[in-house]
């Protein structure tokens, strides 16, 4: 089978893999190393490479290959591949540039002041540059809608979690809605009544480190294909070949660090284990946010806060800060999920953190769909906060509404991703121990094997060959569903 | 006045800036930091961007955008980057890309097998592989020479040190072979009598990198716009922006880590301080690889052996490795002058070195000029050894004529830079102390600005405004010359 167009799409998407690889050290390399006065300069030669990495994707001779492409006799992954270079390309082609460059500075100039208006608490500085953020937000996802067929939220949530609709949501959230703040009102109950010792600090920075790398090694992290490093938020950068996780240290807590570097592990895995013989390609790429999440909370949440994990660790904490009663891991695995409600997202326990995620699916929804406007945000925030975690956030913008970077600087439809990753992770651990009941002994003897083996052959090689609910049906046997989520949650924190 | 077609030179080679920034970060990258699996992926994404910024340095319409802006009314800064411009577009423009791809080949090739033959004293395997490098060298050599009109040897090393040639050379370097052997002898003769109180280690890897940084700080490395990290061969890279140095460490020894920082720090501070207003532009390139050597050696030697210097270094080599009385400042300075012959150019003292660089570029310019085949390497090699070092080399391949990675990656006409720049930072030294006569004083007291001050006068600030030797002339008065490093090394080693 010959398929000229259809090569000359991968030669163009091979390229732009090569040129991908330098924007993304350079981005790591900004987060992660780079001195504060040589910022001006990455900024000037990484805008100069996404202009190039525009114009390649923009080029009009693609329109037509992609249609020649499309009638080409192809093998599965190839047909899979064109289908994933078309979302690509419409979604460097769909809009026009004036409103790309008018939403880049609208959102780094709300960003930029959102910085200090959060700590001033001061809403209404931030409501006058948001308007024009949301505004531009809106014609984005018109844009988009347009051209897809779809709604406008749907329109925007597909660049991350592509498939995925409000319809949806609704019926998976609605869900956890209707049974999780029920649940989080009796933990809560359930751990008023236990008594927890709490590890006492300071841990050092060298040892944190240290028992960081050593958990990687642990969780099976590739050091000759990617590093850990230092930044102040961290994140799983660089490339498939090469992957660089970062994390942060404060000396008087080493959770933050330690399950944040198991985060990013999982993240880091899927992406050293994605299809080697495509690398480049888009039918190699992760699959989705929610996807890529599901990984790094299988990491961190189904493995990490597992009983039978932290018995793992529970020497190695010994022996990298120093013994202590509170190491005992019973104690440990208590202390670590303790359940209370809590203003920030990003500090969220896991019980409480998808209450945190449905509230600003709801209103970012009837924001996009003009439902609400930007003013409105403070009263719908407050009410959902006092009716599902109990907490009054009046008046409190800072700890409130205006605690997350993503509406600021122009990013809506991306917070579902964090909750359907949850999601999936609690459906992935379901199915490996439908194949694997005695997954909690194996883990307690330090085999970690029949989980990685798993998500390595149902998820990370599968990239981006189907669509995402073909990657659950067939990774599971059903479509995603809050069945599992709800008794993974209700098994770890009520022990039933 | 308008000159649309120097607006648009400007403009291209403003582009090349920004895409260099990104080639710049990952090669720095792959030396000092990445995972060994990473290099297949780093190698085909800079061999992407190398063939980028060849396209555009070799796209047609530049030739007549380049005849156009020559003949347009230009300032002296814009007329001064024209001619650079120039410059950078000849050697684009010069070689046929099948010769370029086959000396990248050949030399890669070479350089790879080289690697596992100088262990083994293999020379006639690395023969094998030579002879093709430096047939390709001479058709390079020929090719360029027919373009700028030099001798072919001279156009090689015009690549490196515009403007010099070998008839230049040949008065320098006889200059100097005719009083400098016998210099080492007496300056031997005068050691053997002195005794020497040798430090003794270890040295941690934690402690030399902190003496490093606050050399570097003594030194005025700017560490907002740059960075130390380790490397296995000690270099300065990155961007003028974000200048990154590294250097490596053995516990056994701190002077090959400090005096190495302080060479880097010397080409750091040449680049962290060329024309700001003009970075991107050609003119605001480093003059050439000797004025670049000049600025580290005026680091490495003229200030980092200088007795004043020793006695700054003296009390914080007591701080962060403990006080031993080796580190007295006299002795430190005895120790660290002492002479003695060696196999190895880059582990030779300051006296001998440029006789290591005498015998290379003899060779050299014999290979390339027809007068001597890579057969006759090392007979050449041993003679001169014997006559300038008393050294015998016969049959010693590794320490002999397979010691440096130049020669088998196609490297010609580049050795001469090394000890030009010794001569030149000799002249600089001249001058400063003729408009500073208590330099040492002042030194000894910290006060190292006087220095500082002119070389970022008439050095660093000057980028690529002049030629070579305007620069030269300028800066000092006179033309470059062997008397002042003659002086400088009577001084210093016989102390007349």
């Amino acid at each position: 089978m010959t398929h000229p167009a259809y090569d000359e799409l991968a030669a163009t998407w091979k390229r732009l893999h090569h040129f991908g690889h330098l924007q993304a050290l350079a981005s790591w390399d900004r987060s992660a190393l780079m001195p504060v006065n040589g910022n001006a300069a990455r900024a000037n030669a990484m805008a100069e490479m996404d202009g190039l990495l525009h114009g390649i994707r923009t080029d009009p001779v693609l329109a037509g290959n992609l249609d020649r492409a499309e009638r080409e006799l192809l093998d599965d992954m190839q047909r899979a591949n064109v289908r994933e270079i078309r979302r690509d390309w419409n979604s460097a082609n769909a809009l026009p540039a004036e409103l790309v460059q008018a939403q880049s500075l609208a959102g780094a100039r709300c960003e930029h002041a959102w910085r200090t208006q959060r700590p001033a608490n001061d809403w209404a500085g931030f409501l006058a540059n948001f308007r024009e953020v949301l505004s531009l937000a809106r014609r984005q996802a018109r844009y988009l809608a347009d051209r897809s067929g779809l709604d406008p939220y749907d329109a925007l949530m597909d660049n991350y979690e592509p498939g995925m609709t409000a319809r949806t949501l609704d019926i998976l959230f609605g869900d956890l809605e209707r049974w999780l703040p029920g649940l989080v009102r009796r933990v809560r109950a359930k751990q008023a009544a236990e008594s927890t010792m709490v590890p006492v600090g300071p841990y050092s920075r060298a040892a944190q480190y240290a028992i960081g790398v050593e958990t990687m090694k642990l969780l099976g992290f590739d050091f000759s294909a990617g590093r850990l490093d230092e930044s102040a938020h961290p994140f799983c950068g660089g490339v498939p070949e090469d992957t660089r996780l970062t994390t942060r240290y404060r000396e008087d807590d080493f959770v933050g660090s330690l399950w944040g570097v198991m985060h990013e592990t999982g993240h880091g895995r899927y992406e050293q284990n994605l299809p080697r013989d495509w690398l480049g390609q888009p039918v190699a790429w992760a699959r989705s946010a929610g996807i890529h999440e599901s990984q790094s909370l299988s990491f961190e949440m189904q493995i990490g806060l597992n009983r039978s994990f932290i018995g793992l660790l529970a020497p190695r904490m010994a022996a990298h800060f120093g013994a202590q009663p509170a190491f005992e891991a019973d104690n440990l695995h208590r202390w670590l999920t303790r359940v209370q409600p809590s203003y920030i997202r990003v500090e969220a326990d896991e019980l409480t953190y998808p209450l945190h995620v449905i509230l600003r699916y709801r209103i970012e929804r009837d924001l996009i769909e003009g439902r609400a406007e930007a003013e409105d945000i403070p009263a719908l925030w407050d009410a959902a906060m006092a009716s599902m975690l109990d907490i009054d956030t009046h008046g409190n913008f800072n700890n409130g509404c205006m605690q997350d970077v993503h509406w600021g600087s122009g990013l809506f439809g991306y917070f579902p991703s964090y909750t359907l990753g949850a999601m999936y992770a609690a459906q992935w651990f379901a199915a490996i121990r439908r194949e694997t009941p005695d997954l909690d002994t194996r883990m307690a003897a330090g085999d970690l094997a029949p989980a990685f083996n798993w998500l390595h052959e149902n998820i990370w090689r599968q990239g981006s060959r189907w669509t995402t609910s073909e990657l659950v049906t067939r990774a599971t046997g059903e479509p995603l569903n809050a069945v599992h989520y709800r008794r993974h949650l209700e098994a770890r924190y009520l022990g039933s």
